[in-house]
């Protein structure tokens, strides 16, 4: 399709309103008569709660509300699996877990406040790795996880174990195992471990609740505004259409602005405050309440025959939840059996992902849905599987390779496979094979899939104003990714008119039609999708109107065409008439306003066989692919890993707007630099120990490499204009290519993230 | 049909926020950093501008801008003629025209500034009387007015008289007027005065505004927010999409609320302070810069044979348009023309309405739109007439009254009429030719019709959220009429929920689809039909669904009904689905959320044929009928009329909610009191001298007489239910009850309003 506005590196509609600081994020809102909340949180891991006395904190001057479990319905709660409180009732899971929280006049006096508040605790012996956590005499974190429910609607596959801490176990058992590591010639097995990183969102949390007997409005960062919505109404037991959650401008998400942990206590202080009630997490805050990314361990062996072909693969991740399943069931399911295996043909495989809960806070899906964990163990062996093969390890993957057509892991049959294409292009920009390497230098390349997450629903409508202009009316939410403006495009492509003329209003539930929300990188395939079939519905009723305006010649609807501001005959191109014109008659004359609606489901379902981990359906939306090449130099008195250059061929099916779709990569890029040198959340004893970030080490701009983006597009066949989620990819292989790399450059094999200078001079001298 | 929600008399979903104070009015909006403005106004009625100078307000300290007509495009602007500025430019032309406004820290600090504004005036010969202003030799006050442009958005039927005083001159020639005369055995020529009254909303204009280079954000208790954003739109350059306007809830509009006087000023405000900027007007601006209700002198002639059979009506009918045609184009268009002779059959007309500039400011719209300045003339005269020929008058009115299926002035087929039913109803419950009446008693009855203004569009969405409850988004507005609860009602009604499950979202441009707003009692007529029929388009969404939800049944949606949060078989009630589960399996399992849409376009056009005023088009939407008739009793000493009693039948087509529509009604009688007995806005040299509500006299409840309502349902073919618009037919007949009534006690007959008791007290001392 010959495209204008698709396909075109426009800036963001909303850039200026960001660098200007004009935009209102969540930490900016603030309406008439506000108070401000804070929360009290454990400072045990594990414990049970003998009593909270709320009685002195609520007499101080200027409290308008404390409350505790006991304000809020005796219900558990949790994104898929009801696991958890609002507010901790009976017992504490983790050191930071909420257990009361006060709204009043100014924050000093809500810190004051929570001094006086009073809880008498009880010490339960607590359980911090969840390999220890899978030991049969280890203490039980949920004694009744047998009896928890799961909700009507977020449904996930969830294989909870009763009796223990298990979560949820997920199988896949394909061809025969054992016989797959019979045909290998060679065998490896090796365990790697990726850590616990944070988010590291720009802004924190933040919400603003206002309680009426009419209505809850909750404005939120969050980015599933149409989820909170459900689950306040649930919870405080009223009609969907009567909470309206309005997203503010996101200052970042990343999977971590997905599950609502503020929005019901403050809902609960303002209903009992009868006042709106701010919730800003300070940055603390933000690391002991809300847990980053799953920490895994992942054994890993896998066979291969002398000619390099993979015969089988097993593997087991446990996966630490920390004290609430929360997205860790999607994690469990996607990364750790889904996609685990990597994008090649493998046989035999037997796979094994555990949830594990812990006492610790529980971590969530971050950009890459666990896929970063599983690719490092993955990737890694691949390149010790080439080597001891003594075949080049480029070559090794492309003999393995899925291509078109291939089945996944799940059985579902594949579509836009590009593993072999994006390989091939990183391997030439980086002149593999070529290139002389310099002493201390490595090089290395990995190549990954990704997928939305299945079974996800947009939908949006699409108003064409009486002058032409268009208002997008969309239930996701813009968090940094640039969505807006991607959506605008889709809009104006379709409708003939500039990006300028299109508003795009989203996030707001009670204007926009229903979208599971911005995450899983499913936006621009699945909103874009709804978009672009509103927009083709508006554009049906305005070729239909116009063909009725210009009646006297007969014209089909079918023989015009919308353009630039016009509908014209497409076989007489200067006969036709203005799309304001027709606008404004739809309007007026002929009382039908332009308002075109369409929905978008993405493939899939979340239900595999239990035993098999096989499904007739696809487990996963679209799939995408991604090779990213990295040249390092180790300073071997330092330890210290220099990335001297970084690069990467994403197949997005589509950029819809290039200069976006490289930002937004050049953005996962960095956190997979941080995730491989930097980051990791420290505990010690349950306790965070670097919750800031002077202790806590992420990338900055001083870090970043160069970096280059080769974007291909394989067009897929239910994306709009063919485009695939871009958001998550480019973050998955770093850590694998830079520990390929490190290897290349010293001869060191490191299991462990991150590749601190301390860990890599370790493992240098003791090579030496 | 067999409603169950539609015809109940429920309590207005929104009463509980207005009668606690919780609902946020226009004056109540709040938003950081917003600063204050204020208006400076003209002390002269008309004079050339010959400098502003606002450079010393500009330096007073809190100051934040200064506008003037320099700050704003140099275009005129209007409503429908473009025949004014937003502030005046080169000349003004009433007193209390806006010259400048201030936007500052606070209040006080701008109206200081305000007195800092130097602005040199050059007097001009005003004219205030609109008789003198149709002189050949009057002063011009639109010099230009040849060349004056019409909105292409809101297109009337306005017919200037180039180089006169006459923005617009309808005629009707209907018959031969003078062969009429000749067939009547009696004819009456009478000249009747209606004074100019306001529309005393308890709410003054209110109105926030927020430009950003994004967007301009307008909170405004406007009745028809879409014409506002069309407006600003225009007016500042933009795309419709880049202007939202959002309803704040309206404390009464009558009319009053529909042109758009400050959002301009205080957009411009906005742009050059770069802050939002709140603007609010105080009771004696409202009386300055809005002119109420257009005063009409209404010269009539009919005449009847014997038998009581009317043969001609001819009428001149002088509109006093203040300095701006505005919705006075509409007055003289519909109350002057298509409605003007009554709900009569009368086979020769001809009518004249002049709709005249003069050096006050313009009045507009008012409850009723002018039908009460003429019926006052015309049910008068009606009464004159019978006494004259010796009929008794409610036996006179029969014998002329319109019938089914008769045409009206403009020649259109009639349906749904009621002018026999409702003098009926209300002759009996008054006991009428039978009950005794006392000294210095009278009574009378009078009838009348109203219709809806033509072609106008409404359109509505609907979704049905996850858990089967509803939101609702309308572009209408909630001026205090109730139509959030009636609209609410027909949601709730089609798809079997429950009132409180409903959620309405009304008047935000952005949220909802277009509708022309709230006046002309269009909406439970036009909106209604719009929501009606999203909501089947959504019930057959879900019909469908449930349908192939049931599949292995093979049942047609066809055979399905939906009631009580229930799909069922209508043949089997007890196999069925909940609501809640299609509407989530709608979301989740077939990713089409159920989104109904509808749209309906009141019949008719405004274009009338120039010399006769026939039109092969309906002049009207649904038109509606009523009786009023009023037992009083009068004072012979003082003059003081105490009215004992008004009844009423009104023809509601259907009523949704009789106890709204009853609000409705009773609101309309009392204002119809108001402008019977006490209100006037005086003028002297062209300054109104009653701007408060001390000198300005209003009925308040002590004035409130006994009222009975009497709800006729002749349901309208093309009525949601049947039902027609009921908002403005209570005011229309009360005048002209009373002026009879004062009559059948006194035999004083009285043709200038308000029936005071000086006039009422002079005229008796005459007679004796």
């Amino acid at each position: 399709m010959n495209t204008t506005i698709v396909g075109q590196s426009l800036p963001l509609i909303d850039g200026v309103e960001k660098v200007t600081g004009r935009g209102v994020y969540g930490v900016d809102v603030r309406v008439p008569g506000m108070v401000f909340a804070r929360i009290l949180r454990s400072p045990y891991a594990h414990a049970r709660i003998v009593q909270i006395d709320a009685s002195k904190a609520e007499k101080i001057q200027g409290v308008h509300a404390v409350v505790t479990c006991n304000d809020l319905p005796d219900r558990r709660v949790g994104l898929a699996l009801k696991d958890e409180y609002v507010l901790a009732r009976d017992k504490v899971r983790y050191a930071g877990e909420a257990v009361a929280a006060v709204a009043a006049v100014d924050l000093e006096t809500a810190d004051e406040a929570l001094k006086a508040i009073q809880v008498e605790y009880q010490e339960l012996t607590p359980v911090f790795d969840a390999r220890e956590a899978l030991r049969e005499d280890a203490p039980r974190i949920h004694e009744d996880l047998a009896n928890y429910q799961q909700s009507a609607y977020i449904t996930r596959f969830i294989q909870p174990i009763p009796n223990s801490n298990v979560a949820s176990h997920i199988k896949l058992r394909k061809g025969d195992i054992e016989a797959g590591f019979l045909q290998a010639d060679v065998v490896l097995e090796d365990t790697f471990y990726c850590p616990r990183i944070h988010h590291c969102y720009m802004e924190p949390h933040a919400v603003l609740a206002e309680y009426t007997p009419e209505k809850i409005a909750v404005w939120s960062n969050g980015q599933r505004p149409f989820d909170i919505r459900t689950y306040m109404a649930d919870l405080f037991g009223l009609p969907m259409s009567k909470v309206r959650v309005i997203n503010t401008m996101i200052g970042g998400g990343f999977g971590g602005k997905i599950t609502a942990k503020l929005e019901p206590i403050a809902v609960a202080l303002s209903r009992k405050s009868q006042r709106p009630v701010k919730l800003v997490l300070n940055r603390q805050e933000e690391f002991q309440g809300f847990g980053g990314a799953h920490s895994a361990w992942v054994k890993i062996k896998s066979g291969a025959t002398k000619n390099g072909k993979l015969t089988a693969r097993e593997m087991e991740v446990i996966w630490d939840a920390g004290a609430a399943a929360d997205l860790g069931v999607s994690v469990a399911l996607l990364a750790g059996v889904v996609g685990a295996s990597g994008p090649y043909r493998i046989p035999n495989l037997k796979l094994d992902s555990y949830l594990v809960y812990t006492n610790k806070v529980n971590p969530t899906a971050l950009r890459g849905m666990g896929m970063q964990q599983v690719s490092w163990a993955v990737e890694s062996q691949t390149d010790m599987l080439a080597e001891k093969l003594g075949i080049d390890p480029i070559e090794f993957r492309m003999r393995n390779a899925l291509e078109e057509g291939d089945r996944s892991a799940t059985g579902e049959v594949l579509e836009s496979v590009s593993v072999k294409e994006c390989l091939k292009k990183v391997a030439d920009a980086m002149e593999w094979g070529s290139k002389p390497k310099a002493a201390n230098q490595g090089r290395a390349i990995c190549v990954w899939h990704k997928f939305s997450a299945p079974a996800t629903t947009s939908s949006a409508a699409v108003k064409v104003n009486a002058d032409g202009s268009v208002t997008l009316l969309t239930g996701s939410s813009e968090i940094g990714q640039g969505s807006k403006t991607v959506l605008a495009q889709i809009a104006a492509e379709e409708l003939g008119v500039s990006l300028e003329e299109v508003s795009v209003i989203s996030g707001d539930t009670d204007a926009t039609p229903f979208d599971h929300g911005s995450f899983s990188s499913r936006v621009t395939h699945h909103t874009g999708n709804a978009v672009k079939f509103a927009a083709e519905d508006a554009r049906g009723q305005i070729l239909n109107l116009a063909a009725e305006m210009m009646q006297p010649m007969e014209i089909t609807p079918e023989a015009l065409d919308l353009r630039d501001h016009r509908v014209f005959v497409r076989s007489l191109p200067d006969t036709g008439l203005p799309l304001a014109e027709v606008a404004l008659a739809a309007q007026i004359r002929y009382g039908k306003p332009i308002l075109g609606k369409g929905s978008f489901r993405g493939q899939g379902s979340h239900r595999l066989d239990p035993e098999t981990g096989q499904s007739n359906q696809p487990a996963a939306s679209e799939w995408i692919y991604v090779a990213q090449g990295v040249d390092i130099e180790v300073d071997p008195e330092s330890g210290v890993i220099k990335v001297l250059k970084l690069i990467g061929a994403y197949d997005c099916g589509k950029a819809i707007n290039p200069l976006a779709a490289r930002g937004q990569i050049i953005g996962g890029v960095m956190m997979g630099v941080g995730l491989s040198l930097y980051e990791e959340m420290h505990y010690e004893d349950g306790q965070n120990v670097n919750p800031n970030f002077m202790d806590y080490m992420i990338p900055t701009i001083s870090e970043a490499p160069p970096m280059e983006v080769i974007l291909v597009e394989n067009p897929h066949p239910l994306g709009p204009y063919g485009a695939k989620g871009i958001g998550e990819a480019s973050i998955v292989l770093i850590p694998a290519a830079i520990g390929n790399a490190l290897y290349n450059a010293t001869g060191v094999r490191l299991r462990e993230l991150p590749l601190t200078p301390d860990r890599v001079l370790n493992a240098i001298e003791a090579k030496r």
